[in-house]
C-alpha cells in the first residue's frame, strides 16, 4: 500500500473535488466572511435507538494539521484545479476556525448538531468531506459496539473485525470506537500500539491444522505462550477438542502453565458452550473460561446469554466493524449562516433547521434522560447544554482526552438511557423538541425566500 | 489523523495479534516448512450473481514492502509479544513466497480460490489479516460498481462516496475499485492524484445558499470555472433552478462560457429530470446535460432508465462506497497444505476443499461463460485456467498493471457473463464443479482423520 499510505492520508487532497472548486470561487470573490456549519445525523437507522458520539479527536487532529504542501499545489495547478492566485491562497491556508462539539462518548439522537464549525467560508467548506468521513464512521461503530455492551453486561468483549473492516483506517478507528464504547480490547495490534488499547489473540484454525494433531498444537502453543493460553477447540470436533484440553491440563500445571480459556468459533454456541463447560468442570478444569466467536453481533450475544450459555467472553468481528445492519449514517454538514445571514437548504427530504444551535438535555432526578431540546445557542432551555467549545482560532482548547475518560463518559451516558432505548428492539423514538426560536427562524427565512 | 496515518498503515503491526503469537510458536519449533494458503469467498451475498476480483495490486505492494522496523520490535518486546529470538527473526523477516492469483477485473464466483500464497509457514501466516482486509474490500466494491455499470450502460458514472466511506483508505480504494469496474471517475481528489483517475466535482448546496440567490451563485461559479460548468439546481426549487439556468445561458455564451450540465440531487428524479429536460430544451439549452445524484444505487439507475428519465450521468455515493446491501464478503484464507501434508478445517459450516487448486473456465463459442471447474492445479480441465503466477520468491513477476488494462479486462469479463447473471435480480447460481480429484483428496483426508 505504498501509494495510499504514508503521508497520503493526512493530505488536504483527501476531499471531494467540489470543496476545491467552491473554495476557488469563494477566494476569487473575496467571500471570506464567517460561515457556520453544523454536522448532524438526519435520522437513526431502524436498528438504532441512540448513537454514541465518537471521532472528535481525529477531527481536531485533522483540522490542526491541515496544510497544502508544494507537491499538492503542483498537482492542483497541473490538473487545472488551481491557478496562481488560488494556489497562493492554499499555500498559506490554515484552519483558523472555532469548533464546538458534543464530547465523545455522549449518547445522542437524530437531528442534534454534534459539531459546529465557525470559520471563514473557504476554510469551513474545505474541511467538510473529511469531517463527515471521520465523524460518521466512529459514531456509527461506537453506536453498534454500545449495543453489544448493553447486550452482554459484565462479559469480556473483544473487537475481532480487522480483516473485514473497510481498509486499514477503518480497522484502526473501529478498534478505537469499540473500546470507547466499552469493549475490553481488540485483536488489531497496531490499534493497540497507536491508541494504547489492550490487545487479544492466540491461535487460528490453521495453527491446529499445521500440526500433526490438536494435542500437539495445544501443547506447543501453551509452552510457547505460558501466560496467554487460550486454545481454539473447534477445528475438527469441538467436544473432542475440549476433552483434549482436559487431558493436557494436569501436565501443563506441573510446568506451572495454566490454561486460561478455550475458544469456540463455530457451530451452535449455546449447546456447545454448555457441553464444553460440563466437560471442563468434570475434568478438573473448572477455572478454564469459555470464549466464543464466529458471526456474532448484539442479537447473538443477547440470545446466547438468555439461553444461559456459559460463555465468559466474546470476540466480535465482521458485523461490528462494518456495522453490517446499518453500514452508514444519514448525516450531513450544513451551512447555517454566512456573513451574518441565515442559510437554509430546502431540497426535498433534506431540509435543515437554521441558526447556531445547541442541544439541551433534561434528565430525571435519578439521571434518566427525559427529553432533549434543540434550540439556538443563545437560548437556555435546561441546565445541560451538550455542545462545548473545543477549538478556538484553529487551536485545541484542551489536551486530547485519554480514552479511559471517554470510555467512562460512555458508560455513564449509556446508564442514563431509558430502558426502552437500551433494548435492542426498536423503541419509540426519544423525544426531541425543536425550540420555538429555531422554528421562528426557519419560518422567517422561508418567508423571505418567497418574496 | 496524525496517529493512524503516516507510515502507520504500512506497518507490519496492522494485523491480528494471533498472527504474531502463532508465528512465534512456529519459529520456536522450527516450523519453516512450506505452507499453502488460498483466499476464496465462501458464498455470494444474495444480491450478487458474480464478483469482480480486485485489490491484488495493493496486496503485492504490501507483500513486497513488509518490514518490521526497530520501533515496531521495541513495542512488541515491551508488550511481551516478542522475546529476543522472535524479535531477531522479525528483524530479518521478508516475504519470500510465491503468489498465484486471478487477475484483477475478472468475474469470479463463490468457492473459487482468487489468490494462493506459497511461503514458509511464519510468512504465510503473518500476512493473512491484511491480505483479507485488502482483497475483500476492493472485490466487494468492484462487484457493487459492476452492477451499476451493467444497469446504466453508456451513461457517465462517478463515485461520490468519500464522505460515507469507512475512513480514508476505504474512500481511496473505493475510487480505484469503482474505476476498475467501469466507472468514469471519482469526486475524491486524492484518488485522482494517487491512481490517475479522472476527478469530477463542481458545487454543493452550501455554495448556493451562501450567495444572495441562485442566479448570483450560478453566474459566479460559471465565470470562475468556465470549462466545468455544472450547476446544482435543487437547493430551493428544482424547476425554478432550471429556469434560472436557461436565463443565464445566453449571457454566459456571449462570454464564451458553455453550461455543460445541471445536477439534480433530490426529489423524484424521473419526473424532475423530464421536466428539467423540457425546460432546457424549450429554453435553447438542449445541449445542457442532466446529471443526477442523491441516494442512488444500481436499482435506482435501472428504474430511472426504465422510466425513460433523460439523465446523462449519475453520481453514486453511499450505497456504492459501503456496498450497503452487502457490506462484507464471507471470505477466508485457509491453509491447504503444510510441509507436503494436506490440511483441512472441518469446523461446522466452514469446511474447506484441500489441495493447491486452480479455477478452470469453460466458455461457449461466442465467449459466454458456461461453467467453472475447481480442480487441482495439476489437472487440466479446460484451456482457461484463471490463476497465474504473479510473484516469485517475494518479487513481482510483472510490472503493476495500468488501471486502463484492468478496466478493459473488467469490461471484457462482464461481457462474457450470461444474461441472467448480468441482471440485478438474484439468478440461479452459476455452475461450479469441484473436480473428482479435489473430492478424493478431501475424502482421503477425512479417512485419515477418523483413524
Amino acid at each position: 500500500m505504498n501509494d495510499t499510505n504514508g503521508h497520503a492520508l493526512a493530505s488536504p487532497l483527501l476531499t471531494d473535488l467540489y470543496q476545491l472548486t467552491m473554495a476557488k470561487t469563494y477566494v476569487e470573490r473575496g467571500m471570506h466572511g464567517e460561515a457556520v456549519f453544523e454536522f448532524a445525523v438526519r435520522g437513526l437507522p431502524a436498528t438504532r435507538n441512540f448513537l454514541l458520539a465518537a471521532g472528535l479527536e481525529q477531527l481536531l487532529d485533522y483540522l490542526e494539521s491541515l496544510r497544502f504542501g508544494e507537491s499538492d499545489l503542483a498537482w492542483l495547478e497541473k490538473s487545472g484545479y488551481a491557478d496562481n492566485a488560488f494556489s497562493q491562497f492554499l499555500r498559506g491556508f490554515r484552519f483558523t476556525g472555532d469548533v464546538y462539539a458534543v464530547p465523545e462518548g455522549t449518547a445522542v439522537f437524530a437531528n442534534e448538531p454534534l459539531v459546529r464549525i465557525v470559520a471563514p467560508m473557504p476554510a469551513a467548506q474545505l474541511v467538510e468531506s473529511r469531517l463527515i468521513n471521520l465523524l460518521q464512521f466512529q459514531t456509527m461503530i461506537a453506536s453498534k459496539a454500545a449495543r453489544c455492551v448493553l447486550a452482554a453486561p459484565g462479559h469480556q468483549l473483544v473487537d475481532f473485525g480487522m480483516r473485514r473492516a473497510h481498509g486499514a483506517e477503518a480497522a484502526l478507528l473501529a478498534a478505537r470506537a469499540t473500546y470507547v464504547a466499552g469493549f475490553d480490547g481488540t485483536a488489531t495490534v497496531l490499534a493497540g500500539r497507536l491508541f494504547d488499547i489492550p490487545t487479544f489473540g492466540t491461535m487460528a484454525h490453521s495453527f491446529v491444522t499445521a500440526h500433526d494433531n490438536e494435542e500437539v498444537a495445544f501443547e506447543a502453543f501453551a509452552r510457547s505462550h505460558p501466560d496467554n493460553v487460550v486454545l481454539l477447540i473447534d477445528t475438527y470436533d469441538t467436544l473432542r477438542g475440549a476433552r483434549t484440553v482436559v487431558d493436557l491440563v494436569p501436565g501443563l500445571l506441573k510446568s506451572g502453565i495454566k490454561v486460561r480459556a478455550v475458544r469456540i468459533d463455530s457451530g451452535d454456541l449455546a449447546d456447545l458452550s454448555r457441553e464444553v463447560r460440563s466437560i471442563l468442570d468434570r475434568g478438573d478444569a473448572a477455572d478454564v473460561q469459555i470464549f466464543a466467536s464466529g458471526g456474532l453481533n448484539e442479537y447473538a450475544l443477547q440470545d446466547l446469554l438468555a439461553a444461559g450459555a456459559p460463555v465468559d467472553g466474546f470476540g466480535i468481528g465482521t458485523d461490528l466493524d462494518v456495522s453490517s445492519d446499518a453500514p452508514y449514517l444519514d448525516c450531513a454538514y450544513k451551512l447555517q449562516e454566512y456573513d451574518g445571514r441565515i442559510c437554509r437548504k430546502r431540497s426535498a427530504g433534506k431540509e435543515t433547521w437554521p441558526g447556531r444551535k445547541q442541544v439541551f438535555r433534561r434528565a430525571a432526578a435519578d439521571g434518566t434522560l427525559v427529553r432533549d431540546f434543540v434550540g439556538l445557542e443563545t437560548e437556555k432551555l435546561t441546565d445541560n447544554p451538550l455542545m462545548i467549545p473545543v477549538m478556538r482560532k484553529g487551536r485545541r482548547l484542551h489536551e486530547p482526552e485519554p480514552l479511559a475518560t471517554i470510555r467512562n463518559r460512555s458508560a455513564a451516558s449509556l446508564a442514563t438511557l431509558p430502558k426502552n432505548l437500551r433494548a435492542l428492539d426498536q423503541a419509540e423514538p426519544y423525544a426531541i423538541d425543536i425550540s420555538a426560536e429555531v422554528q421562528a427562524l426557519a419560518d422567517e427565512f422561508d418567508r423571505q425566500l418567497a418574496l
